[in-house]
């Protein structure tokens, strides 16, 4: 089985404007704020440039796309590309190497199969719902002893820093890597145990959307810290903390541990 | 000018046997911790894989040679080479891509000139010191509103909790690699603005040596945050809290900033 002919074509097209973008450009101009996305963010030239080179990739492709830039493309299609053209746009302009095109294909809304490429190397993880994969979480099921990717923290955030630093202090590991949908893939190859937003509501639904469905398909587990569903939804400015672990049991001890400690330092 | 041949010996030999042990084994091989090193620390089968490698791919070059595993191997040279043959061992071992060789080349105690390797895709940062070179850091001079690597936070120690949540608070972002050398090359090249050990004296010789040469060609600086002087040292016993900042200014604020909320939150 291979990628949906829009998701290798929206890749391939990500792939060859991130190179030449990041070839003729110096770090100042890709890192200029252009614009306020459809998501309410800031928007990179970066993102931009690689945004509508995917776009006019996928024009002659009868899908709707869901991208964080332009936001909702409705053709009338059943399927529907959700995509971060460049996950980690701060990495990629500034010049650390760790940036993704990262996408799921829904079909009448439910995730069918994702793609995430990074950008850097050309490497990939692909994977279709149901249909069984190389890839293979780590099988952990418990917090200590654990390998965690977390979003950078949010000191000016009760709540949040509580959350995270109470990870920090059960997790054998923490990283940071500034990207969150190569850390969900390196969930679910194994490399590392779980990846989080420590309750700080900085998900919007591309940022996880990849990881649900190379997660399950590895055995691992995707949930949201407060228990909001993770789904279709053109609502763009709809948050998310998404906790991708290696197991189920793992997701939940994260959820619970987060919300905990978010709960209990929260201003009253 | 070109890097010393057995520098580039060096490294190229821990090129090809990082690959092939990442190709040959699984994790929980690469992860086995075999033997305490040299700088008393355990070893993973992958550091001995790749340290052996390069040590024997060496052994036709008349130079002294230090390393985290194997320790003080002395030929009578004035050339001595400093050298971690996998930094990022943890991030090697789990497949996590941040893994580094990286080297510093002294001349009778005088570091001459540094090679680190990203071993997961070959690109390499080399500089001669007091040789012009294409390595420009950010030029970035306050921690308000840079971007800052620093080491895991260790939550049970409170001083250094404390000085790693204070550089969180005043920077505008924060990463963990785990991988010292990647990231004090990345300071090198601008992508970041600097990587810190938030006081906690994890720091060997061979995690931040190259990074001397590295950062101060490109106009960067490197201190210790307890002012210790990092040079040529057979005592793999010794730790430092290493700064790899993009210019002096930026290193000193980050020191006083680090010793600050370290001496404060120390308990009595």
């Amino acid at each position: 089985m291979e990628a949906h002919p829009a998701l290798a074509a929206a890749a391939s097209a990500a792939l060859d404007a991130y190179a030449a973008a990041t070839a003729e450009h110096d770090r100042a101009t890709l890192a200029a704020v252009v614009a306020d996305g459809a998501d309410g963010t800031p928007t990179m030239r970066i993102d931009v440039l690689v945004e509508n080179a995917v776009l006019a990739a996928l024009s002659k492709h009868p899908v709707n796309v869901l991208t964080e830039e332009t936001g909702w493309v409705d053709k009338g299609s059943a399927l529907t590309l959700v995509m971060d053209p460049v996950d980690g746009s701060a990495n990629a302009a500034a010049g650390v190497p760790l940036a993704a095109f990262s996408a799921v294909v829904a079909e009448d809304g439910v995730f069918t199969e994702a793609l995430t490429v990074w950008l850097d190397t050309g490497r990939s993880w692909w994977a279709a719902a149901g249909v069984p994969s190389r890839l293979r979480t780590s099988g952990r099921k418990e917090l200590a002893g654990a390998a965690v990717s977390l979003l950078r923290p949010h000191p000016a955030n009760p709540g949040a820093a509580a959350a995270w630093w109470e990870v920090a202090q059960r997790a054998a590991r923490v990283r940071i890597l500034s990207t969150s949908c190569l850390e969900g893939a390196l969930v679910a190859q194994g490399a590392t145990d779980a990846f989080a937003d420590a309750a700080t509501d900085t998900h919007r639904l591309m940022d996880i959307a990849a990881s649900v469905v190379l997660a399950e398909v590895a055995g691992g587990a995707v949930r949201d810290v407060f228990g909001r569903p993770i789904g279709l939804d053109t609502d763009l400015t709809k948050r998310w903390s998404g906790v991708v672990a290696a197991t189920p049991e793992l997701a939940d001890e994260l959820v619970t541990v987060l919300r905990d400690a978010h709960l209990a330092a929260r201003p009253a």
